[in-house]
């Protein structure tokens, strides 16, 4: 392996055709593999993201929560660590039919009671079913509790502020790494409402910057450690979803801070090897890459479109409704005293979920499961109770094009239980989103969809069928035809209602066609998107993920907002008029103790370097913690270095009267080139300059002379001002 | 159409909910609109797009292009503007084998001289063939010659570096649109080996510019017309090709400068629009939005994967072999006197193309059909040469599932006719692409790409079928099962050739997956799609676009090069030591005179203004231009400005000894913000700004005095100079 990364390290690197530059050999070397450590990087994250990441996270999670999973309802006889269809797929009954009721797969009322039927094997069953979800959410919050309260949530709010250039110390560590993959599969496995993609996006990311710590290019600069990050994000979808494109795209369009197209390239290799690796140890046994492999007979027509938008509408409001309530209590959660019993919400959410969700068969099995029989379309052989339709006894033989049928009463029965269930998954999700456990948004948003949207379906085709004469059907759907679909109406249902939450487009369009195969399907996905995305946004321009970054006041500068009001950088800076001037070294008038005498009294994280108090010129900026250090080593270490020595800037040391102490020269830690503006600069410009610089601060000067200082956080508490919203609520490190 | 482009303006507005804003309904009104421009443009140049771009234009196009192909070989007699297969379309003879050869579509000989067989039919036939080419190519170089010298190339170079900052007056013109559309039409028919993809986005981008110059948000602001310009560039791909999101791609990767996350959402819209029209008018005849259809009926092995590396390889190789053969040729082309007779070059090439086309049946027919058969899966039924295998006589029926079989002598004469229309479509293309007349890449690469893929296909088929016991075949491929598809291979080929060529990776595959349906071949694609990029940028870094932008010189400051010399501004600013000072206009003590002086010895852009000469602090940057308006209105309005009094650029007049002429205030052309980095500024991080925030110039200070000046110019030749290039290469408008 190590050879064939080295060969790849020689191809893929950087800095191309050695022989195009001159320079010795070593130096050459050296060149390489400096431009060679970010393929270095990547290989290895995704060499070892092949066996720890997608062979052995991904793959265990898929398996532990399918086993737990259907721990909740019963064992396998033959090998306790089988799930319910690992245990039948060995029985001998392989028959269609019986395949769910081999004699090797006891419910726990057969187990524990020898009844399999009758109300007391019912209620044993359903009370092991809660107690199970009980005991893996308590566990997963406990969990969570004690070892790695960062774990919590879909991290991806976090990993956006992280990559707009915002540290959160111990977000992308190693024990956030563990617990985060053990808690998702208990959490996951407890029939909580929700998903492991979001998550999984963090873990890769913790991978990613586990990975990038070893190697110095990135560990050392911010910068670069981002563009990893952005890459790894990217091998996070690929993994949860397996879709290598939509995956480049996600981590484009929603998570992505700054995304150079040198990073595209990257990700674009990290997903490969990621799809690669997908093929190779084929988790979803289809050997088609995709999660919910779907295979229409039937095209679709312009009639359709309008109910695809009614989708799309159903989807933005969803959206809105989702994030309104949602962050109001989520604000609840964290002003009053319910944030206080973290532990004992998991366990009533938990509890609640589990016993609404058992007596319904579309909310007790998992939700990918549900998701993937919504999508499919019904074969004539079909045994699930939304297929039962009512056969026409002169049709000779079940053929791929089976005309429409009108529903039986299985059909009727589904309706209503997936209207219930579609109620209880819209109210449940608000309650859980946001809980302190891992959870992400894209299976339950998506669920949602496809349940309205099979609904939806189901409701045109009768109507197509009993009504073919109808002038809107006239056209496309005569007697006898396959002319809807429902499968469909789910897909697309699902694409809105997961667009109307986090606001993607393009990456949702292709994220769904990668999931599902149906590339015919393209202008339905994107009509829905596009509708539910102008629904959304028409109530509010936030998706979850800005939504939560607001909640939580991180300082993230958003790319989308367009900021148009026509401040200038003078209203913004500090000091503002009346405030005590700025505090500023001077380059050969300070002594030492002056300076710690301002490092003391002040918070500030640097100080700019001025010529001399009174001309005010500016000569650089000298970083707080650095000064501390420098001054510290140098009374430390260097002769003569006391409290009234002087502290100078410049390259030659100022002339001081003689016998005077020894002075301190301190340029090098001195940035001498700080970025400034002026004070007449307009605030669009400044708030794009931090945008795409990714500034942290900047001088404000005029003719010359420092005036003031802007600081990321000023900037965010100005827009936020302009916005009429509170400014104090943003929180800064 | 209007009231659903209102009704969609207000749910699309930018300025989204009109109720979360304070202010007058007016200004509410207003606002809104202002807003709304950016959507009313792109629905505009949607719904027109949709009349003129998309409805129209390229359908007027592929009809013209269909039709005039075939007239270089016959005319329907029942009806002379029918295309032979639209002629024969409607005859009655609609079995498959004869829908070639209806009575009513006759060939140039028949028609003439009665002869539909033998030597002298076949020569009257090769002589109008030739003589109609030459027609068509003389025509369209006399148009392009004449009219509008912009049309010709593909565009996009020219259109990235438009994107990046640079005008060139007339490109998106009128005049360009009109006759780059007519002798698109003209080039394609005539035969020479290029494609209308390329030309289209160009088409597309001149559409655009030409709706944005009716909006005056667009009109005025420059960056906002290259938002638009990317996304019409989106929409320029998405008509050529069918492929909705690949469009949105290529013009993100290949196209755009500076693309924000709003361009990728209009894009996006544009995009529907466009898909949904090509859905509605159906181009293709097969109700399925992509172009090369194919559908296989295996999956691909991983033991292919080595193959599909060795196209890959290919790929990388052809795409070097093309940049520097085509550039040489070009340069050649701009510094010797082949230059100075572009029409002759245009007849000769396409007499040389003519000549050696026709009787190649591989090359006689157009590129695109020659693509859709080498990607198509041989069926039972299929009557081409290539599909030519010995059939098994024990088979029972023909089905889907055919197993491989052994190649029949048609498929042998099909290989060596493939091979030297491969030899002739790689000499050839390098002469053609850089002529003076419309002309796009993706085609011809496809197609190189394509035939060299099925020749590869066809020797791992036979291998396999005739050595299905070595250990590479032994564990996939069984005898009698249908193992390899060639047709798969030449898919991957077209994709790596065009990779090589244009060095696109994400966009790549999602546009052959749009073009062709085939979702499940996406590692394969993606496989060779990145081996191609390693083998050609471990030649050289260029794709054609970025080589064909240097060979012009263009100002173009390329996002995906890194910069990562240590120099410093002050090495690269102007003045450097020894040359004349810096030309500085000071704020209050120059006359109008010393000003227009100023303007006639330099030819800058514009000057710094500063206080006063001894001091050098920096309070603006002035405009040639407006310095000049400014001078010229006032010495023509103003009372008492005459040649000695003095400029002043202060908020207050200087004091001025009595009888002084009334002095002239410019405060208001000065920029009040000018751009300033320090002489100690990294040349990393300069680059870095003039890219991210599109600068033209800059100015470099020390402790607050100015001390030189930076523009792009500067920029572009210090980075020439670094990687060992010709810096007086650049040209600068």
């Amino acid at each position: 392996m190590l050879c064939f990364t080295q060969a790849l390290l020689h191809l893929a690197s950087g800095s191309a055709h050695p022989l195009a530059k001159g320079g010795s050999s070593l130096g050459l070397l050296k060149q390489d593999w400096r431009g060679s450590q970010g393929w270095c990087w990547m290989v290895c994250v995704e060499q070892t993201g092949r066996k720890t990441g997608t062979g052995t996270l991904a793959g265990v999670i898929d398996l532990a929560v399918d086993w737990m999973t259907d721990l909740k309802e019963g064992v396998c006889l033959s090998a306790f660590w089988y799930s319910h269809e690992q245990c039948c797929w060995t029985s001998n009954e392989t028959t269609f039919d019986d395949r769910d009721k081999c004699p090797q797969w006891q419910k726990w009322s057969e187990l524990l009671v020898n009844q399999s039927e009758g109300a007391s094997a019912y209620i044993l069953n359903y009370f092991l079913y809660i107690l199970w979800a009980l005991c893996f959410a308590f566990l997963a919050v406990s969990l969570v509790r004690v070892f790695a309260p960062y774990a919590c949530g879909s991290g991806i709010p976090e990993i956006k502020t992280i990559l707009s250039g915002f540290i959160i110390r111990g977000y992308l560590g190693k024990w956030t790494l563990l617990i985060k993959t053990v808690t998702l599969v208990l959490v996951v496995s407890s029939g909580l409402s929700l998903g492991k993609e979001g998550p999984l996006v963090h873990v890769a990311c913790c991978c990613g910057n586990f990975f990038s710590s070893l190697f110095s290019k990135y560990s050392k600069n911010e910068g670069k450690r981002r563009e990893v990050l952005s890459a790894a994000a990217a091998a996070g979808v690929s993994v949860a979803f397996g879709a290598p494109i939509g995956g480049v795209l996600f981590s484009l369009e929603e998570v992505s801070y700054y995304f150079p197209l040198k990073t595209l390239w990257r990700s674009f290799f990290a997903a490969l090897v990621a799809a690669f690796t997908l093929r190779s140890i084929n988790p979803f046994g289809n050997s088609r890459l995709v999660l919910f492999y779907v295979e229409y007979h039937t095209p679709w027509y312009m009639a359709e479109l309008f109910p695809f938008i009614l989708l799309g509408v159903f989807g933005g409001l969803w959206g809105t409704l989702f994030i309104r309530c949602n962050i109001a209590w989520c604000r609840r959660r964290k002003t009053t005293r319910l944030g206080k019993y973290p532990v004992l919400e998991v366990i009533v959410i938990t509890a609640i979920t589990a016993i609404i969700a058992y007596p319904n068969p579309y909310t007790r099995r998992s939700t990918s499961e549900l998701i993937s029989e919504l999508f499919n379309d019904c074969g004539a052989l079909e045994s699930s109770q939304l297929c039962d339709y009512i056969n026409d006894p002169n049709m000779t033989r079940p053929v791929d094009d089976i005309p429409d049928r009108p529903a039986g009463p299985g059909v009727y029965t589904a309706m209503w239980q997936l209207a219930l269930a579609l109620v209880f998954k819209i109210v449940i999700t608000i309650f859980t989103f946001g809980m302190k456990i891992p959870s992400g948004l894209f299976i339950p948003s998506m669920a949602v969809g496809a349940m309205a949207g099979r609904m939806v379906g189901i409701g045109v085709e009768q109507l197509a069928y009993h009504h073919h004469d109808w002038i809107i059907f006239r056209n496309w759907c005569r007697p006898g035809a396959d002319c809807v679909t429902p499968g469909l109406y789910a897909m697309v249902g699902a694409a809105a209602c997961l667009g109307g939450v986090t606001r993607m487009t393009v990456s949702l369009v292709v994220i769904m066609f990668e999931l599902t195969g149906g590339l015919e399907y393209i202008v339905p996905l994107m009509a829905a998107a596009v509708t539910s995305k102008w629904v959304a946004d028409a109530f509010g321009k936030e998706g979850i993920y800005e939504a939560h970054i607001h909640l939580n006041g991180y300082p993230f500068l958003d790319v989308k907002d367009e900021f148009t009001h026509r401040t200038l950088a003078t209203d913004v800076m500090r000091p503002r008029r009346g405030e005590a001037p700025l505090s500023v070294l001077t380059q050969d008038s300070m002594t030492v103790e002056d300076v710690e005498t301002l490092i003391k009294e002040t918070d500030y994280n640097g100080f700019p370097v001025v010529v001399s108090k009174d001309s005010e010129r500016l000569i650089g900026f000298a970083q707080r913690r650095e000064l501390i250090l420098a001054i510290k080593n140098a009374r430390q270490r260097q002769d003569g270095v006391v409290s009234n020595s002087i502290v100078y800037f410049t390259e030659d040391p100022p002339e001081l009267p003689p016998n005077s102490p020894h002075p301190l020269k301190l340029r090098r830690i001195l940035n001498l080139s700080p970025f400034t503006v002026t004070d007449h600069t307009p605030m669009e410009t400044v708030v794009d300059i931090f945008r795409k610089l990714g500034l942290r601060q900047c001088l404000v000067t005029r003719s010359g002379r420092l005036l003031g200082i802007i600081t990321k956080k000023d900037v965010l508490r100005h827009m936020a001002q302009m916005a009429n919203q509170d400014p104090e609520s943003i929180m800064f490190n």
